[in-house]
């Protein structure tokens, strides 16, 4: 089941406001998905998650199938049971992960030949078998199998020349069967949740056009956009973005795979992506680099040794602003000397301590806090669409941004 | 400031219920104190905490005085701004750092010279230095210093050597001594908090008595219990808690530090003892053990792979009982999908998954749980004493930890 209600437009832009039904409940977009790879968004409670407003977050699962594997999640009935998240769930199809496995899998028209990177098995992913993981996953929406096209090639032969036109074309095709079988195996197994397409093409806009003619004419729920942020430079990128997403239908979510920085995601909105996915808030968190609206900050910096001041003033997370987070929450409870005490949250020294002596609570402050950022910005930015001030905003966060913390 | 009320005493036992009133508030005896190193209690948020009713968390001296450092410490006005704990906070001396430092430090009668283990500096730590620190800490109950007497002596000389009887008289002697001048800089600098003196002795039950009669001779506002957990067999350990603390003055509150498993704490309870700190509930989480009533549990184990029941199903903490641990919360906030989906926690197959991957949240939701069941068990042992059936649960607490998880 999915339903997609486009709410609103953006006449400046791209850009545009809808909503999202799922089996697992309604998602407002734009929307960011935290990426829960091993069924846990790394540092994070789904208690936290919940007080963040995530609507919806990622499984990986070519991981998920390796490890706690499939007899576990099918016992459970599904991730959702298993991590405790009982909103929707997107899935990956696995096929980044094993193409990634690069000397360890071998590519051919049926599927991916490759050895287990946990013990050694061999193992073959292909369109059906991924559909099988994910329809036992049971994630709101799976992805079709689909081959990553790369910038530069990691072939033995080939490797670190950047993709040819010719191959880039082949492999696009390939997907294009591959979304054909996964469409097919997903009717098979009557998936009562939603498949979404992925436009490759690499950095042809000939082939993206192509890619996404004849994947609408497969008649997808949703589409994707893949193959972009996979080492290609920033131009290129934006080159993609600036020619794929808009021209999707119009009546259907729009998924940009693993994008990006703030920039790239008001820049995604503004091309008419509706749904972005990506480790950066989590993994930055976890090597002590934050994101605020003032420009990013690193916490290792001795400057912050004596700073009282929170990381972000503006910012209402549990890192910046104590027991703020509960939005939801009456001001009794969980919080309430926080807020009796009228002291806020934590300081850029106190972080900076924690980071320094290697703390854990360093990592899961840096992790609430860069989660928080990231879809508060997308909630800000369905503000300024639901008011029809899109294109004032996009000014406003790129000043800020640049204005420094 | 401390004042402390004898509430109730256990007629089959030392066991006594108290009230302990101190700058940043009640504390219910007998308690459970978290030990927060490095300014945060590893692996929770204060907000945490605060969930499973922590009522006072320790902070160690020779830590927060090499990381931070006391220039951070002073300008914040103490641990508790810092670390944004606004309850009250019980810090060590820093003597037993110290005296761990081995080769990297010397002991003389006026103080300790040692090397820090962090930059190289040589430093002085001596009654009157600690003290200072301690003062800057702002920390409602200080320890003085004293010198920690090993079962085993790490000397080059006598390594590896039972400590005889005139070794630990003679550095229980210079500790008295030591007592003296912490009390005499702790007045000196009017701090308004509370200092404990510290009865040593080693495992010799005259010297025991000799160092607690001239420490209450010295009036100080409660005492502690040191140099146990220091090594020594569990019998020799179970010897001297039978000896010393009910022989302490009954108004005062006593403290036995560094103690110890489950089983210790309702040993020590049942001695006369009111306050207890440990790093096991912690250490242990991250290293995958669980404390559950019916036993201990290590989440490696394989049998817990396909396990769908949580750790304990009478334990209310975050893990096992997901909203539930807002026990002062309205069910509507932050826990209110749990609640309305009856979900409960976290499952053991879950868990054991996240130790596999070395997922954070493994850790996280560990040390949620034991420390949980540590404030829990003493919360539970209130009850009993305030109801005057102690007896009764200690032989049930007994039978449930020998039942098995």
């Amino acid at each position: 089941m999915l339903q997609f209600d486009l709410l609103q437009t953006d006449p400046s832009s791209h850009a545009r406001r809808g909503r999202l039904t799922l089996n697992h409940g309604v998602v407002q977009t734009p929307i960011f998905m935290p990426v829960g790879t091993y069924g846990t968004v790394k540092g994070v409670t789904p208690r936290s998650l919940e007080d963040m407003d995530a609507q919806i977050i990622l499984g990986n699962t070519f991981h998920l199938w390796m490890r706690p594997g499939l007899d576990v999640m099918a016992q459970f009935g599904g991730l959702h049971q298993f991590e405790k998240w009982n909103k929707p769930i997107l899935t990956d199809s696995g096929g980044f992960q094993v193409w990634s496995l690069g000397a360890m899998r071998k590519i051919t028209e049926d599927g991916v030949h490759f050895s287990s990177p946990v013990n050694g098995d061999k193992l073959f992913m292909s369109p059906e078998v991924s559909i099988q993981i994910q329809t036992t996953l049971n994630s709101d929406i799976a992805m079709q199998l689909d081959e990553c096209t790369p910038y530069l090639s990691v072939e033995p032969k080939t490797k670190g020349q950047i993709t040819t036109e010719d191959e880039a074309r082949a492999s696009m095709e390939m997907s294009l069967r591959w979304a054909q079988r996964s469409r097919a195996e997903f009717a098979r197994l009557e998936n009562p949740n939603a498949l979404f397409g992925i436009v490759q093409g690499g950095m042809f806009e000939g082939l993206r056009q192509e890619s996404l003619e004849q994947l609408v004419a497969m008649d997808f729920p949703g589409y994707a956009v893949g193959g972009v942020s996979v080492g290609e430079p920033k131009d290129e990128m934006l080159r993609i973005m600036a020619h794929t997403p808009h021209r999707l239908p119009a009546h259907k979510p729009r998924y940009l795979m693993g994008v990006g920085t703030p920039e790239d995601l008001i820049e995604g909105v503004a091309q008419g992506v509706d749904m972005f996915d990506c480790v950066m808030p989590t993994r930055n968190a976890r090597n002590g680099t934050f994101f605020t609206r003032y420009g990013d900050l690193k916490i290792r910096n001795a400057r912050h040794k004596m700073d009282q001041r929170p990381l972000d003033e503006t910012c209402t997370c549990y890192a910046c602003a104590g027991s703020a987070t509960h939005a939801n929450t009456p001001d009794t409870g969980a919080g309430r000397s926080w807020a009796q005490g009228g002291r806020g949250g934590f300081s850029r020294a106190y972080l900076h301590h924690l980071d320094r002596c290697g703390e854990m609570l360093g990592p899961m402050l840096s992790s609430i806090h860069n989660l928080h950022y990231y879809l508060n910005l997308m909630t800000e930015v369905r503000a300024a669409l639901d008011a029809g001030t899109f294109g004032a905003f996009r000014q406003q966060f790129k000043a800020n941004r640049a204005r420094g913390v």
